[in-house]
């Protein structure tokens, strides 16, 4: 059981993690703590948290465990402001998308790498942003990776990780390193390539058509590029040489298929869709994808 | 009323076709044609067509409206076998998601573009294919474009729209190369980079475990990565010029948006990701996505 929950952010995941450890009966109290007063009382309203402040010295206090769920340009300086005040002993994680970007942050903000803080990182979403669309099976059945830091204490990682069965989720462990090439790979890059994808079609001159048009493929494909701007934007910065790698194996194959088309190479361009349809029919297979709903 | 309908090719398209007709009630019979008895026995025993023969002659006879659903390479030796046989004064239509060279290759077949031939395409489909995928409201709600050729009788144009509404879609008319612009943009592009994303990631050396750890929206994201190879590569060499176009201006604003990643330029990649999102939001509306549903 937790005795006193402190959300720093409550939004999509700070708010769902809320929701589900509520719903599970595993936790007192759940504290929400940000700079946006707006975003805490509509949190409250909506129940999802019992009680707020924007003072972060006053949300530490007394804190069992702490979850960081604001974006990851902002992990430093709230990190700085919590180094005086974060009680030692409670574990401290977070849920960016990036993790060694947030060791290094906290560790800045800290003035070390703190033994209570334990990196993870839910792999869970939706294209929503905002307490307003937290939900409480948002966990349910999904991963959440953690990256313990060297300085880590495994006690803290055990509670973290009790915390997160809790929600509903399972939990795998990965270096940050690791986790930053693999994340890179199957998120931050389709976040890329879909962004790109719809700037690129709002600049065509027939961009009201394209989208009228636009069939149910069309709107799975882009989903993800309704996601939060801010929050994609300190990934990509946070997760830069990960992201770059990913980003330049992509171009080159890109053209190489681009290549294909232009000289009309139909069995290039029919192997490599073959290729691409048997890979993601075998491994994002149908009994996965249910743990997705 | 269609008294007899004829479908050559009964995949998704074709067959989801012929059981919305069929639900409808606005046609008497179904004969489906293909060169794969197989999947004509497998559409007959699904109840998708009341009968079925390999023979194009026979298929022919006694037609009142004729739909080409095979894939696009198909449509030139597909005509060819039909230019003696098709009755005059019966509607022939296509499916084929690029106007022009079906135009084309019906014309090099017949050896002029019949007056009876109404190029149509329905913008709607899965990543499924098949005759065991098709379902008979494929097409509620959805737009069907047809393209008239110049030679097309607008008599024919009407009973293939009449059609089309009959299987519960709304009809729209486009020239062949605007629509074939507007296609290359919103469908076929999305396809490319889906499959070359899935193509890209399943090269790297973490391949199985980019796809243990994807999420939701990776899977929203390459859905259309499971479509049909052969259909896609027909596509993408069929509307070869207007793909290519977009794949350049694509690349062009990937590459944009890699160096504003690699120099660190947060303002650029958030004006970027926000007019994205706010794009889509705002065109992607949610009163059309329910449409798709």
């Amino acid at each position: 059981m937790i005795e006193r929950l402190v959300i720093f952010g409550v939004g999509l995941i700070g708010g769902s993690l809320a929701l589900a450890l509520r719903e599970a009966g595993a936790v007192d109290e759940i504290v929400g703590c940000s700079r946006n007063a707006d975003n805490l009382r509509e949190a409250e309203r909506l129940g999802v948290i019992d009680r707020w402040t924007t003072d972060v010295a006053a949300a530490a206090e007394g804190a069992d465990i702490g979850v960081l769920a604001v974006p990851l340009g902002a992990m430093e300086p709230l990190a700085r402001d919590l180094a005086q005040f974060w009680p030692e002993g409670s574990p401290l994680t977070d849920v960016g998308s990036s993790k060694q970007a947030v060791i290094d942050a906290v560790g800045a903000g800290f003035g070390h790498v703190p033994r209570e803080f334990v990196p993870g990182h839910p792999i869970a979403g939706t294209e929503k942003s905002g307490v307003g669309a937290a939900f409480a099976s948002l966990f349910r059945n999904r991963l959440v990776i953690l990256t313990p830091a060297d300085a880590t204490n495994p006690l803290a990682t055990d509670r973290v990780a009790a915390m997160w069965k809790a929600a509903g989720a399972r939990v795998e462990y990965m270096t940050p390193a690791h986790h930053d090439r693999v994340l890179a790979a199957t998120s931050h890059l389709p976040h890329v390539l879909a962004f790109t994808l719809v700037e690129s079609l709002a600049g065509m001159s027939e961009r009201d058509e394209i989208f009228h048009y636009a069939a149910g493929g069309f709107r799975d494909f882009t989903r993800i590029a309704s996601s939060d701007p801010v929050v994609w934007r300190d990934i990509c910065l946070a997760n830069r040489p990960a992201i770059l790698d990913v980003i330049a194996q992509y171009q080159h194959d890109l053209e190489a298929l681009r290549g294909a088309i232009e000289r009309g190479d139909a069995i290039t361009i029919e192997q490599q869709f073959e290729h691409a349809k048997e890979t993601r029919d075998r491994l994002c297979d149908p009994a996965d994808a249910q743990l997705d709903t």
